[in-house]
């Protein structure tokens, strides 16, 4: 029998439980490291697991942020700087990408306190993450408040993007597990993955075929 | 060497190139199939792969609808009845879930077209999927609108969750690789998961250790 939890039940949760939950229900989530810099020329790095595809023409992608009831160094650096980068977790440095959680004075570099190598582009005037595979520089565009509970939805455009050999297909499709990108679920669990299936472009008259992953030539 | 892509290259690429790349670019995504019913009591099925935790207290979900430039039966069902379903894809259902993407005429219900099985609660006046293992019903709380490209941001608020056996954590977690949740990558590719790592809450002067996973007893 199914475990049936009611709204009542939920409110009335101790809040570590709570937040537990309602983070791990959405489903598996992207998890990437957002690099910033502020006025001061300090590198920023943090773990954000919120992020959603926006459109592909502009290339939009936004992120939550939580309420700015404490400061929020990268929304903050956001908003100085206008750029931000965006960094995929791997294996390798999924503990150090965690770790840059930690609450460090705000004059301390993440980098310096993870032991993450930054990297910068002649574009972006914002730290790429080295050890990363996979990282693109985006744009401030936009945030849009979340009135319900004081978040907001931080909107950037892609300026560029960084990709590792042989994780471009033919078509444009990313096989981000040959790139070695993570996935969280909730706040700290982080997982690999193995495909399954693509699958093709659904219709009401044909059944479905696997599309083949073919590598892009160099 | 990485490949680099600059914002110009990305603005030339033919449409589904672009489309299958920028949808990779933010990593790993939560993918559902939403349930509603229309006002002629058609029940409809869509999968969406764009699902961002907004809070926990109170617990809100959102998810990203395309411009209405067409028509669109999930959001009008939702703004219709107030209220929709969330259901987590496994591999059973797959290939039925991506099926659900094909345009059917809207007195089609998606149930009939694949042969999922609808299944009713008392409380949401929407379909769930009843060989999905892991559900939940939302009231509609606020739709709000992406200026920049016409998508908009709809938001739910938790009323009640199903959780099969054994992936509900003693801490509130939920063992989504038990539950046996996809993830899916792009428009079409779907993954199985396998934990590396749950991480201890990060502290600036502490090192980090694994969190145990220990399910709940019943």
């Amino acid at each position: 029998m199914p475990i049936n939890i009611q709204r009542a039940d939920i409110d009335q949760m101790e809040r570590f439980f709570r937040t537990n939950l309602i983070n791990s229900l959405s489903g598996f989530k992207s998890v990437n490291l957002i690099g910033t810099t502020d006025s001061n020329g300090t590198h920023n790095l943090a773990i954000f697991s919120s992020f959603v595809h926006i459109g592909a023409n502009p290339p939009l992608m936004g992120f939550i942020q939580r309420p700015l009831s404490v400061p929020r160094d990268t929304y903050n650096n956001i908003l100085q700087t206008g750029y931000f980068t965006v960094n995929h977790l791997n294996k390798e440095i999924c503990h150090q990408s965690h770790q840059t959680a930690a609450r460090y004075p705000v004059e301390t570099s993440e980098f310096e306190a993870t032991g993450l190598q930054p990297f910068f582009s002649e574009k972006i005037p914002a730290p790429y993450v080295t050890e990363s595979h996979l990282r693109f520089g985006l744009r401030f565009r936009e945030a849009i408040p979340i009135p319900l509970n004081g978040t907001l939805l931080v909107i950037g455009e892609i300026e560029e993007v960084f990709l590792p050999d042989g994780c471009l297909s033919t078509d444009g499709f990313l096989d981000l597990e040959a790139a070695g990108s993570l996935t969280v679920s909730g706040l700290d669990a982080y997982y690999e993955t193995s495909r399954l299936s693509r699958l093709s472009y659904a219709k009401a008259d044909a059944p479905l075929s696997e599309i083949p992953v073919t590598p892009l030539a160099k």
